[in-house]
Formats: structure tokens, C-alpha cells, sequence
């Protein structure tokens, strides 16, 4: 079965196809496609998300609803948005898709997926040619993360002939009720004929632009309801089949010695940690830091951006104590903190971003990530957990990430809170020796500080490969945690104060 | 440490506690918190939930950056809420409580709960002396139901004497920024002399009427800061010390014989199982149907409601046939299908009812229910996999979850499909010998057969003791697919046209 020309109708005479031969290839298909399903339930190897599109009248609806039929419910979900809906843009647009990300070994059938949005903006002119072609190339790196993440994805489009963007013309729903009404409709807000030329001048360049050989587009001629649903169902059988042949690729070696992806010259060498400042002076800078983010979250600007503060460090560093002092300058009620630990086996069943996606703010809110996402390139790089192709492609998947929280106005900022060896030792030593302090320090953080060189080449790729306009990273000199606190909350400050 | 008198300061002089003895006490009692936080999180018996209220200025906002000081914050989470939110009002109120309620092992600090929800209605006149009564009387019901299901709860109330509501005449916090605006405001609404009357005595009632052995309240004398946070930190290490304590009840031994709770006559004999329908009047009556559900849930007057379906019957009664009819007729945009199998590590470790709350729709949206959380007095106490005591309050704990979403509007109806065992063997030989039928019979399947006068028991209790009028139940005889079918969507377009 190739892409592109796919069709259930008789080939041979290119007739509609009748209902009996419909009958006989539908039972043989749908058995196929219940083994094809309980094989990947089974192995949960990967994700299968269908995206479904096409015009209305094309039977985005009949064709659900028929894949209902064929295949086990328990194991499927229809993933379908209201693109107005205006308490799902209190988020950035790709968070409710994110949200409904299937997990492995499940499948999720998506109406009105981000192919929606990139459309409706070009037809109807909110978004120009440029910024068109922009989201088509970041959508290509999105997909290629999401089946590197164990995403596979199919993409149907249901055609409709020469009109095929018109809908009312050729309808063939039959939704209950209304035989006018297709049962999804997305296009209701193309009503010029403008509009609608672009529209399918738009739906082309996006298809021939966002298929590649991992993420092909499957387009299926409409205008005959069975053998549409037919050739759906075989693309489909392709589809979980190859999920399920699918093999994990070797896990990597980790190379023993500390390795630099990156070409920058280093940046921690260049620090100066004996900064320090004095208790009176800490005090006062430290209450003025807190007052004005306190003035600048509570502010009427504020309430349609948000802020996402990640912090990482070295083990000791002070992430802690700094948290703890910007979270007491925020309204409980608009903040929330994620200390990031190991995975819940709802996050480990999905795209690594997932669980981050999941706790994006509101807009008018701050969540700070105690630990971040970063820990793809960081720990899961240097103790192996990540193979080195994993880490590597990571860089590239959280500019995109960060992109487009910034895009949707969020502010992002990201600290990496740095200590010498010297000073970790002693803080180590401290921590063990005060009782209220022993549950800091583990066996794991001096495990960690045998691999200071490893770390430290992962930071400095970090900082080269992630380092944006719109996400920065501050390097916070902390030996002293007096100096470190008042450099974290102070260019929260200015930053805040920058983008307001 | 009793409840109800608690101080920290200077039980001889009465005084203020100085700053040296609080640092003395402090450090001691921080050790002893940690110990018992990190005892919590290692036995991940019970979660903890404290209920952090008390008037504007009496500092909740302090002691909740104190007790993020000096506990762990990685295992303790602040939950705030913004009660004018319009977006979070599209489910019902409890909703945003439940889906943050803290996972086992975690404490959580919940800032504006349901009682300050409860009082604001009450001081504004929205909620007259009976319809507050009736939330006490509920509010005492579910805060059971939480320590019964494993949330130990620490009901704080922060007293700043006699004008323990007015806020303006004492402020001992001292936010960033402003010394006049708590970091916490909750009250900021009762502007009126009166409501400000009615609220002090409604909080007075609330607090008598809310406090049993296993829920007392506790206050604590808010005008002396370190006493405060002193007292605030004694009562947190009772409350930890003894969810660490506490043992799981010894499972109950379940009775061989078919047992009824309740004494009323069995309904299940009473259906005619007979009855059918030919095929020509059941597309007829489908068609009918489906059009009358799309409809309404298509009308103006659904988008402020919505609708709750579960499905539960006999195995292979036809629950999936029936859900498809029911999707089917649905737009997929507002519509989401939830099967109910094993739960997942992060629902296991809430109350039960969590899992049901996380996925409540939004208004003008539908949610069916394939299997639901009449689970737990059905599969649960057949197979013993929840004591007697545990599934015979869960009678009285759906009662309240069903009534909190019929009160927020929501039409719920429940549908027991109900074959014979004649009928049943039947279609489990046609399973086993159709293709694309097998995965739906199981050894399990065979098992649950065994048990079929222990589920009619089950089955007789649950319709007994759920049936109400908000969330009635109806009784389908499903010996014939189609009668069934057409009775379920033509009871549901019956429904919906009445309470639209």
C-alpha cells in the first residue's frame, strides 16, 4: 500500500465499491486490525496516533466512528478540539495536544490536530507565508521527535475531488439529526471564497512540505464511503503492524571519557566563585529582588504572560534555599513548584516532554521546576540512562519545547547554580554532620561527584546548544549562597520587569 | 498538644515568645518534622492534607513559607486557589480539590479549600442557613471518606481575636512589596459591616459543626508570629507522627454466600428478558434516537450542563455495542469515552474516587463511562479486593460524588444491561468461535460466571442503595441486543429532552 493514491475502490473498473465485496474485505481486515491492536497493547512498545483530516463532508466523523467499530474501544480514544475554546488558550496551543498524547500501546484517533490551526491561520490570514513555512518546519522537527519518542504517527487526508475544500456541496455524513450537518465540523469559518482558495492552495504545500519517510501523508479519495473506510483501515494494519515490528535500537556505549558535542570554548572556567556579599547588604538587595517580582507577577501586565523558571546545579549548590526564596515573593495561588524526580509510570509511557507539558502555568502563573527537563542532557547523559543518539537529538527537541512556550508569551528562565569541588566536599560534610540537613545528601550525590568531569562537559554542551534569546541560561557564581540568591532574584527582576 | 488552644508562646507569661527560645524550640522541632516527613514518604501509607485557613493578615502566607523552610519541599506542594476563576468553573467545584488532593506519602497545603468556598457563600448571602447547613453536613461526609481513604487531614484556623475577620486592623504579614497586602488574600470580597458579621459566626458555627474525633480543627492564636508558626508546626508533627502510625485495617474475610446489605426486593427477576425488537422498528427507533441525543446535546441550553453516562451489566451484555450506538450520535469535539480497568500507579495511590473526578467532563461536553466506580461494590466486593467495611461506605461515598455533580448541573444516568445465564453462555461460545470476537472473553470472563449469584447480590445492593433521583438507574433487559440498544438512547433523548 502506498501513500498518495490509496484507495479501497475496485481498481479494475474504478466503481464504487459494493456493499458485499465491502462486507467480505472488511471482516478480513478487521480481524487483522484486532490482532494488529492486541499486539501492540500487548508488547506497549509504541504510541500509535492517527491524525484525521480533510474537508467537511469528506466523513472525518463516519470514518471514526467506523474505526470504533473495528477495532477494540478499550484500547482507542478520540482526541478531538475546539479550537475556540478560550480557557484552553489560557496555555500554549500545543499543550492540549500534549495533554492527550496516547501512551504506548495505545491508540489515539486526533480531529482537528495542529495541522487545524496552521491551516485556519494561513486561509483566513492570520498567519502569513513566512510564519506559515516557519510552523511547517518546526512541525517536521515535532514529529520527528515524537517518533523518535515511540509516536507513530499516520497521517490521512480524506479528499474530496477538485472542490475539496467546500463542504456543502458534497456532503456525505450522514450525522444523525441532520443530514446537513457534518458530524466534526472544522471549517465552518472558511466563508469566502478567498478564504477557501487559500485554504487548498495551503493544504497542498502543507502536505507535500510535512511528508517525509517517517512521517508520510496518506490521502484517501472520500467521495466513496466504503472504499474510504477501506482504504483507512488498511493504511491503518500498515500502521500498527509496523509499531509492533518496531525493535528499540541498541542501547549506545557511553564514552568514558568526558566528551564535548559542542565546539564553544568552556564557560564554568570562566566563573568567579568567590563572589560574595555581606549579610546587611544581602538582606536588603534580597527584599527588593522579592518586592519587585512580587510587583511584577501581581501586575495587570502579567496576566497574559506567565513565567517558567527551571533551575539545575550542581548537587549542594543551593537550589534549594533559592527556590525557597523566590516561591516566598509569589502569590501561593498563581505558583506552583515541580520538583522533578523519577517518572510516574503514566509519564514513563509517553514522549519525555510529556510531563512537563502537563504542568505548562496558566498565563498569569509561575511554575519552577526543580529540576527540568534538562535532565535529558544532563544525568540521563552521564549515568547512560539516555542512549547517546537520545541526549543528542534532545538539544534540538527542547529549543523547540522552549519555543514555543516563549512564542505563546510565556517567560522562560533557566539558572545553573555552580560550586567548586571544594566547596561541594564541605557542603557535604556539613549536611551530614547537621541533623536537619542529613536527608540532603545520599550515596547517589557522591556518586555524582566522581563523574564532576563528565558533568561538567554535559553542562558546558548545555549551556553552548540551549543558550536562546528567548530561554536564557545564568550561569549564578554560588560558593557564597548570599551572592547566588541575590544574582538568581535579581535578574528574575530585570527580566521580568524587561519583558512587561 | 489538644486542638483547640494551641499556642506557642509563653504559656506562663502569656508573653510573646522571644526570638532566641523560638530558634531553640524551632530547631529541635524541625528535626523531629523531617523524621516524620521523610517516615511518611517512605511507608506511603496515608497522604496528608492541610487545610491552611484563618482571616486575611492572620498570616497564612508566612506560615506557609515557613513550613516550606523547614520541611523537605520536595515532597510537600502548596494548593491554592483562585476562586473567581471562570475557567475552572466549568466543572463542578470540588473538582479543582480533587484533582490535586496529594498522592500517599505527600502532604499537601491547600490555601482557599472547600471551606472557604462554604463561608464566602454564606457571608455574601449566596448560600441561606439551610443550604449551609446541608454543606456541613456533606463537607463532614467526604472529609470521613478522605481518612477512610487515606488522607489524614490537619484542619488549621488561624484566630486573630475578636475582629478575627476585618484584616485591615491587624496585618502581621509583611509580603514583599507591600506591607499592607497579605500574600494571601481571601476575604478581600466581604466588604460589607453585615457580611463581615455573618461571616465571623458563620465561621464559628462552621468550626463547631465540621470538628470530629477524626477531623478536629485546630486553632491557633495568629498575633504572635513565632508562637504561631510554633504551634502551626507541634500540630503538623502530631498529624505526621500519626499517619506514620497508622496500620491498614486487616482485610475483612468475605462471606461465601450470596449477602445483601439492603432489605428490599430483588429488582434483577422482576425484568422480562424477553422482550425484543424486529430489525426494520430498531433502525427506525436508533435513527430516532440518536437524532433526538445529538440534538441536545447540540442545543444552547447543554453548553451551561452536561452529561455523565456509566455503563455497567453482566459480562458480554453488550456495553461496547451500545456505547458505539451512543458515540456514534455524539459530536467527537465534546465527547470522550473512558474504559475503567486497572488503575494506574498515580490513581492508586488517591482516594478511589480520584480517578473518576481527574476525567469529569466540562460543561456542554459528554462522558461515558465504560465500567465506572460502582467497580468498587461490585467487582471489588465480589472478588474481595475491598474489605466489607471499605465497599459498604462507598454506597453512601458515590451518593455524595453523584450529588456534587448533579448539584454543578450535570445530568448523570447509569445503565445496568442485564442478560441471563442462558444468554451468556451463548454469546461467550459465539465469542470464542468468531475471529474478531475472541479478545473479548477471557479466562476471567469464565471466573466472574462462577460468581453469578455473588454479583446479583452486589448488583440488588447497589441499585438499592445508589438510586436516586439525580442519578437514577436503569435496569436494561439486554437478552436482545437491539431492544436493548433502543431502550438505552431512548431513555437518554427521554432524559436530556427533560432537564434541558
Amino acid at each position: 500500500m502506498e501513500g498518495g493514491d490509496a484507495s479501497g475502490a475496485d481498481d479494475r473498473t474504478g466503481m464504487p465499491l459494493d456493499a458485499d465485496r465491502f462486507e467480505a474485505e472488511a471482516t478480513a481486515l478487521r480481524e487483522a486490525l484486532l490482532d494488529a491492536q492486541f499486539d501492540l497493547a500487548d508488547r506497549s512498545s509504541r504510541a500509535v496516533l492517527i491524525l484525521l483530516n480533510g474537508a467537511d463532508g469528506a466523513g472525518k466523523g463516519q470514518v471514526l466512528n467506523r474505526l470504533h467499530e473495528w477495532l477494540d474501544p478499550r484500547t482507542i480514544a478520540t482526541l478531538a478540539y475546539d479550537i475556540n475554546d478560550r480557557c484552553d488558550l489560557r496555555r500554549p496551543p500545543a499543550w492540549r495536544f500534549w495533554c492527550d498524547l496516547p501512551e504506548r500501546g495505545r491508540i489515539g484517533i486526533m480531529i482537528g490536530s495542529w495541522y487545524h490551526t496552521m491551516l485556519l491561520h494561513r486561509a483566513t490570514g492570520r498567519a502569513d507565508e513566512e510564519t506559515f513555512h516557519a510552523r511547517i518546519a518546526e512541525t517536521n522537527r515535532i514529529e520527528d521527535m515524537l517518533v523518535a519518542e515511540r509516536v507513530t504517527l499516520l497521517k490521512l487526508w480524506l479528499m474530496l475531488g477538485d472542490n475539496e475544500t467546500g463542504g456543502s456541496a458534497i456532503n456525505t455524513e450522514a450525522p444523525p439529526g441532520s443530514r446537513n450537518n457534518p458530524l466534526v465540523r472544522e471549517w465552518a469559518e472558511i466563508d469566502t471564497k478567498k478564504e477557501r482558495n487559500r485554504l487548498v492552495r495551503a493544504a497542498r504545500e502543507l502536505i507535500q512540505k510535512t511528508a517525509d519517510c517517517r512521517t508520510p501523508w496518506h490521502t484517501v479519495r472520500a467521495d466513496d464511503p466504503l472504499g474510504r473506510d477501506l482504504a483507512v483501515g488498511r493504511h491503518l494494519l500498515d500502521t500498527l503492524q509496523a509499531a509492533v515490528r518496531w525493535q528499540p535500537p541498541r542501547p549506545g556505549v557511553l564514552p568514558f571519557k568526558p566528551h564535548r558535542v559542542s565546539s564553544t570554548k568552556p564557560v564554568l572556567p570562566t566563573l568567579d566563585l568567590t563572589q560574595t556579599l555581606e549579610k546587611d547588604r544581602y538582606e536588603i538587595e534580597l527584599a527588593d529582588a522579592q518586592a519587585r517580582i512580587f510587583a511584577a507577577t501581581q501586575s495587570a501586565a502579567f496576566r497574559n504572560r506567565a513565567l517558567i523558571v527551571a533551575f539545575e546545579g550542581n548537587d549542594a549548590a543551593g537550589k534549594g534555599g533559592a527556590i525557597r526564596r523566590l516561591r516566598s515573593a509569589l502569590n501561593p495561588v498563581h505558583m506552583r513548584v515541580y520538583p522533578v524526580g523519577a517518572p510516574t509510570d503514566e509519564e514513563r509511557a509517553r514522549p519525555f516532554l510529556w510531563r512537563f507539558w502537563r504542568h505548562v502555568p496558566l498565563r498569569g502563573h509561575t511554575a519552577i521546576y526543580d529540576r527540568s527537563w534538562y535532565g535529558r542532557v544532563l544525568v540521563e547523559r552521564v549515568e547512560g540512562f539516555a542512549a547517546p543518539a537520545v541526549w543528542q537529538r534532545a538539544y534540538g527537541e527542547i529549543n523547540d519545547f522552549e519555543a514555543q512556550l516563549t512564542r505563546a508569551g510565556y517567560v522562560l528562565h533557566k539558572f545553573w547554580l555552580a560550586i567548586d569541588q571544594d566547596e561541594q566536599l564541605r557542603r557535604f560534610e556539613a549536611r551530614k554532620a547537621t541533623p536537619h540537613k542529613r536527608f540532603k545528601i545520599t550515596e547517589e550525590d557522591w556518586r555524582n561527584r566522581e563523574n564532576w568531569e563528565l558533568y561538567a562537559a554535559a553542562v558546558e554542551d548545555m549551556i553552548a546548544l540551549t543558550s536562546t534569546e528567548a530561554g536564557p541560561w545564568t550561569l549564578v557564581e554560588s560558593n557564597s549562597k548570599r551572592f547566588s540568591r541575590v544574582k538568581i532574584l535579581r535578574t528574575l527582576a530585570d527580566r521580568l520587569e524587561a519583558e512587561l
